[in-house]
């Protein structure tokens, strides 16, 4: 409908998100945090192409559906899923409680943040370990504990708040497909309600744009106060073949431009590709062991083997970090 | 629609949804097909309210979410859900390779439009054929299906389209609330995947804030033409005490604007109405044995017996149909 208005308003002078702010955009970098590569090039060419009236390949605004990964993506997901950090810190608050944790793992390696000791439990325990944290509480009460927690808890090694591991790079894209009318979902393994406490705040991304993993959840009226409860047990998991899936779902529509980074993402970048319209693959690919990480085909987490290859393959757009971006770190 | 449209055009620098365009609702009638009655005056008082700056009671454009009921809120839902209308014309086309079917019920109610025997075949045999028919395809087929379906069928009683049995008043209030920077969603029982194929085009509401009951669905990489397989099984279904858990899930806010009209909307009013902010809640009431129909307590299709107590117990808004409105149908 806002394309229909905009059309029906179109010899009108000013109309949100039209030509003032293409034009603003066409005088200035739109991607500083970018070198001048083959990758910001195929971006930058490919937004122009999609949206210029006339243009063969163009796509009408309401189509303009863009889906983006998180985790290694749109923030860091080294040495471990930072969700992973907030279960870690919630059980060693849990643990006042709960004293035998102390001796039992996956419990103990959580509560003394021994992340080699984690990672060897299994994972069915640790599985259950996110779960008993993610569970058993009110939707309200999980977000203020996640904001809470994002807005002081700090990075193991960097030292820095988690969303200050946001990459500034893909920060200005997501902003610059928000200035050509594109709309930006989340698409994560990552759980829906972890991420909605904070993303609409660092991304300028709302609540229902945020697909993700999710748990069971029931209402209860609650003696007229009423609430909903979080279950400790998985109802979806965003992850390969439930990335179209929640795609579909939540969206309702294919994606033209989608953005990943592991194995993980490479069925939401072939149910892009399959699009009618022109389309866009973005693979980050973690290349700058200085300023980030260096990882890919062997790494436990952010697998990136197959897609890599199929990337090649099909002429998706991988970026080299360490040499497409000038900056890597920044809202 | 139209009124969003001329409300975008009519002023200069049109902004969209910006004070200018405020100021146009104030000197014009924003719901002409509603009377001069309490429930109008109620919903004009509130959005003024909740959307003046320095309003005690001013709510945060991010925080304006109005959760829509569709059938029996937003069209008509009589003698039956248009869903089984489609669900029964679907069962005659499919019947041509099914001719065992003719003396099977509820098959041959179904082919038949026989609706008095096919609601006695009991809620599992009705299910089960509602499955078949929505299940077993992919996305894409499901969508045009739809599609072609609702721009030719007819109401068995009205012979109009069933696009055609949409509720002027409502559609304005659609229209008004947008106009107000509400975020506007539908929360129904009817299967999303049908509601898509038209909403958007009907109501200018997004495919991505469409709730509804869902049926499981599989990717399908399917050779490199990748698509989602609807499967004939629930998955979630979006009524009663799912209607709460389906506003978590797919919009992650608590609506201050809820409008229903059975008592499947009840626990979607009960958690609109647990907002912090200042909320409505409006219960559509069917009161109008002429134009529409009248029914409330005892009807089968759309039930509202509890939910007229509490509406009447909590000061709820209800509007009776014959006496609020001027019009009934119409976009």
């Amino acid at each position: 409908m806002l394309f229909a208005s905009l059309m029906a308003c179109k010899q009108e002078p000013s109309v949100k998100t039209e030509p003032t702010t293409v034009q603003t955009t066409e005088n200035s970098d739109p991607l500083p945090s970018w070198n001048d590569v083959a990758s910001k090039k195929a971006i930058i060419s490919f937004v122009k192409d999609v949206t210029t009236e006339g243009s063969a390949n163009f796509i009408p605004v309401e189509d303009r559906i863009a889906t983006f990964d998180n985790d290694g993506t749109l923030w860091s997901e080294q040495p471990t899923y930072f969700q992973l950090f907030f279960t870690m810190d919630r059980i060693k608050q849990l643990s006042a409680n709960h004293p035998e944790w102390k001796d039992k793992q996956p419990y103990k390696a959580a509560i003394e943040h021994d992340l080699k000791t984690l990672m060897q439990q299994g994972d069915k325990a640790l599985f259950d370990m996110v779960m008993e944290v993610h569970g058993n509480v009110t939707a309200e009460e999980f977000d203020k504990m996640v904001k809470d927690w994002i807005a002081t808890a700090k990075h193991p090694t960097k030292d820095v708040l988690f969303t200050d591991l946001t990459y500034k790079p893909m920060q200005e894209l997501l902003d610059y497909l928000k200035a050509y009318d594109f709309k930006l979902f989340i698409v994560s393994g990552g759980g829906i309600e972890f991420m909605r406490a904070w993303t609409e705040g660092v991304y300028g991304i709302p609540d229902n744009q945020i697909v993700g993993t999710t748990n069971k959840t029931e209402f209860d009226y609650n003696d007229g106060n009423p609430v909903i409860r979080i279950l400790p047990e998985l109802e979806f998991m965003d992850d390969k073949g439930g990335k179209p899936v929640g795609i579909n779902k939540f969206i309702g529509r294919k994606p033209v431009f989608s953005a990943g980074n592991s194995d993980g993402d490479l069925q939401m970048m072939q149910y892009a590709a399959s699009n009618k319209y022109k389309n866009f693959e973005l693979y980050v690919h973690h290349t700058d062991s200085v300023r980030e990480w260096a990882y890919d085909r062997n790494s436990p987490i952010g697998t990136l083997n197959k897609g890599l290859d199929e990337a090649a393959a099909k002429g998706w757009t991988v970026v080299d970090m360490k040499n497409d971006w000038n900056t890597v770190y920044g809202n």
